[in-house]
């Protein structure tokens, strides 16, 4: 069978545990063994953090084994992390000068074989947990469940030896460590008589960041955990203090695994909300004309107000987008909460809005898009970022789509749109032979920030209407375009109408 | 006639505007002299910060004449200021000094004239503007009328020179100095044969903090100004430079009054939606028996995160119950906004219901009130400060009132309630005598932060319950109070469940 990664690149795969299981014996020897279940965005960063990861002179502290699904959709993590490449796409360097050298250094396999578990001294549980919205932009209505998360805990309690350390850093409905991972763990330790006071058993999460970045915001920023007990704790401590850089980003340390899970998911509603907080200010300032990001950067002078947001085209990501559902989920099924957490879930809602405020600019400029072209510059979630996941694009695209406009698109990063499966033109010159008039920035990539009018009139050629989803496009280009006979419109930018 | 001030002095006055503006003419000489029109928490500071101004060579730069109104509610403050006091209770002894010398030097005058006004140079307009909401808890319902400031604006027009610069430094519905102000002037100019485009006019907002900074937060702080037009702009930066230390805190300047008048009512949104958010997490925390606290420092160490508020007992204070209605009142009124500014009227909400959930940690040990002594330690709105400006210890209190609950009130600072016309006791000592079944720690007042379990026990003899409404009793006096047979509760302190 074959598995294709965005890369591009195909690994032919068939599921043959005993090959695999060999290949676990000739891998371990007297080092520690690590099992990192998962490689996704956090696990593939995770892996190349402990690979990296030194004892005094420089002599390698951890054995590294990534684990991943046999499927079509997983299996070329697999085959990348043993070809010494990174699972996942990074403007970050040293994610893959780490990869290389661990394969040249032989302390990393990836496999899909549970039997790895049975050498592991540390698991760090890596999977997802998606939260699926049942209707557009109503959070009250999520489907979520535990059961393959249930699953795969099962697994690891099955194989590993009876004190290993697990690490749990998937982002969880606050009291899963407790109240369902734990149990677990509990249970089928009795069947397989082993004791479970000698398990350890941690939350801990990361807070990695996509980006130049992406290694260095495992090994060198702050860090939450909390055990189950005082050993555990402890374990998980010395394990973070081996690959964190600890003396510049203390450890903190909480009472509780359920602490740290809120302390997550509490961090990110948080973001979500002062995001979401933004917007019914962006269109009060379009209406009273002014230039909202000139406001907002008056305010960012008072220290406590340094992160008030700025106007957008939208929140994408995996994180922001569900984390506070996983704290609705937990707070009502947990704990009992009678009530929805209204604040935080209001603040998803918005938040998946806020592409339709931009198309709401649109309209008020071009009421009929039918046979339109619509040109839109940025595909990715985040600016000089790849990812493309819950990118609020999509809900932008699909609107034009449904009125029968032709959308060309283009990003610097993103060749391969894979949540739409569409071909995305990375050559910015491409669009020079295309037809435009409407054309959309949405994403804040560099490659946009730099262009000049005489640039964007030479680049898209025949426009009559830009809107600037992203405070991409600077006054005095603004202004010089609109002189251009070109009509602009801003997210933020209320005081363009008086160009 | 008498006006009773807070600090219970007492003035006597007739209104003589003859005898006023002779006093005006004797008052007035070659230096420049600012009105300033109000004399309340924000004009008092004004006048301090303006008398205490200084050309090189230390020379006087201004004369200050305040303005009040000569009624019972009002005349204190002219009083005062004549007698060389300060009309704001702080802790901030810069202020009064400013007054004392103020007096000395000969450059400070109060008066009900507005005779004053054609002596200025300057005008800084400081007066309230209040927002009345008509149901409690209902942000949506609320009366405002710019109807008295209107007349203000009026008497100023009719009184100034022609070539005065007027300063609204009161936080308005955005839109009102261009769209209110202005407007007048220019009528009321044409009728007196004036000149509107000698006229200057801006907008500035301040950010004039309670406590021990309270001078110092006009004049060594960030400010915000724009003017009608470029002259206006001007002259306002001139003037700002001449008493604010912007070399450390640069004036920013923004393109437009309005501009400046929404970032003043988004920043004091900003936190007030910040401090609600926070309100649904309290009530997560506690059903799900964690130290929230303890979570939020965690968040805090990311500097992204650095200012996620803290549980506590609600919000008070004149700015951050009002200040988002007054920009959803200019949204609807003025830009003809059609919905409501939902998230921030919302966060006016959470925060004015914030003190019903101590009541409710109270109603949960304690269902019926009826005759129990509840003794609740803070009536400020405000830590280590005297105003009780919508303290949130009076919904708490009316509450408690309305089933029959006998109350003692103590505040470190406030020996006068006057919202409620309640005496408070100011000496804890007093306590001792008092019977005691509940008490609330309610305010973070530093004189309540040392106190040991013994003092607890010795100063509230009796007391079963208490709760600690504001993190004011740390966890070890609370588990020591705890094993005296106290029942400890705590907003945000889920944990002490487990004592």
């Amino acid at each position: 069978m074959i598995s294709r990664s965005p890369f591009g690149d195909k690994y032919t795969y068939s599921v043959d545990r005993a090959h695999e299981n060999h290949k676990i014996e000739d891998f371990v020897n007297e080092r520690k063994t690590v099992v990192v279940q998962g490689l996704g965005f956090v696990g593939s960063a995770m892996v190349a953090a402990l690979a990296n990861a030194r004892k005094a002179k420089e002599e390698i502290l951890y054995n590294v084994i990534g684990l991943d699904l046999p499927d079509e959709r997983n299996f070329w993590k697999i085959g990348r992390v043993n070809d010494g490449k990174s699972p996942v796409l990074s403007l970050d360097k040293n994610i893959d000068i780490a990869y290389r050298n661990a394969l040249k250094n032989e302390n990393v396999l990836a496999t899909y074989s549970e039997y790895a578990y049975s050498k592991a001294e540390i698991v760090v549980i890596d999977i997802n947990l998606d939260v699926h919205k049942k209707a557009v932009h109503s959070p009250y209505e999520y489907y979520f469940t535990l059961d393959c998360f249930k699953k795969a805990m099962r697994t690891i309690a099955n194989n590993i030896p009876e004190n290993t350390l697990c690490v749990v850093e998937t982002t969880v409905p606050p009291g899963t460590t407790e109240k369902v991972v734990y149990p677990i763990f509990q249970k089928i330790f009795r069947k397989r008589h082993l004791d479970i006071a000698k398990l350890s058993l941690a939350h801990s999460y990361e807070r990695v960041m996509p980006g130049m970045n992406y290694l260095n915001s495992i090994t060198d920023f702050y860090r939450v955990y909390s055990g189950i007990n005082d050993k555990s704790a402890k374990r998980a401590e010395e394990f973070f203090e081996s690959f964190v850089n600890t003396k510049e980003y203390p450890l903190c340390k909480l009472d509780s695994p359920t602490a740290s899970e809120i302390a997550k998911v509490l961090e990110n509603s948080y973001r979500a909300m002062n995001i979401a907080f933004i917007q019914e200010w962006t269109e009060y300032a379009e209406k009273a004309e002014i230039d909202l990001f000139q406001v907002i950067h008056a305010i960012r002078m008072r220290p406590t107000h340094g992160n008030i947001m700025l106007p957008g085209f939208g929140v994408g990501g995996y994180c922001l987008s569900k984390d506070p559902l996983l704290a609705d989920y937990s707070y009502r099924n947990f704990f009992n909460g009678k009530e929805h957490l209204e604040m935080s879930l209001s603040a998803v809602k918005t938040n998946d809005m806020m592409p339709t405020y931009t198309y709401y600019l649109l309209k008020q400029e071009v009421p009929f898009l039918r046979n339109k072209y619509i040109t839109i510059l940025g595909v990715s979630y985040l600016n000089d970022v790849a990812d493309t996941r819950c990118s609020p694009t999509e809900i932008f695209y699909d609107s034009c789509i449904r009125e029968g406009a032709v959308v060309t698109l283009h990003d610097p990063l993103v060749s391969f749109w894979q949540e739409k499966s569409l071909e995305v033109d990375t050559n910015i010159h491409h669009l020079k032979k295309k037809e435009h008039d409407i054309a959309i920035f949405a994403v804040r990539h560099g490659a946009y920030l730099n262009l000049t009018s005489d640039d964007i009139v030479s680049l898209l050629p025949g426009v009559k209407v830009i809107i600037d989803a992203n405070n991409i496009i600077n006054d005095d280009t603004a202004k010089l375009l609109s002189t251009k006979g070109i009509k602009m419109k801003g997210v933020g930018k209320g005081h363009w109408e008086n160009f």
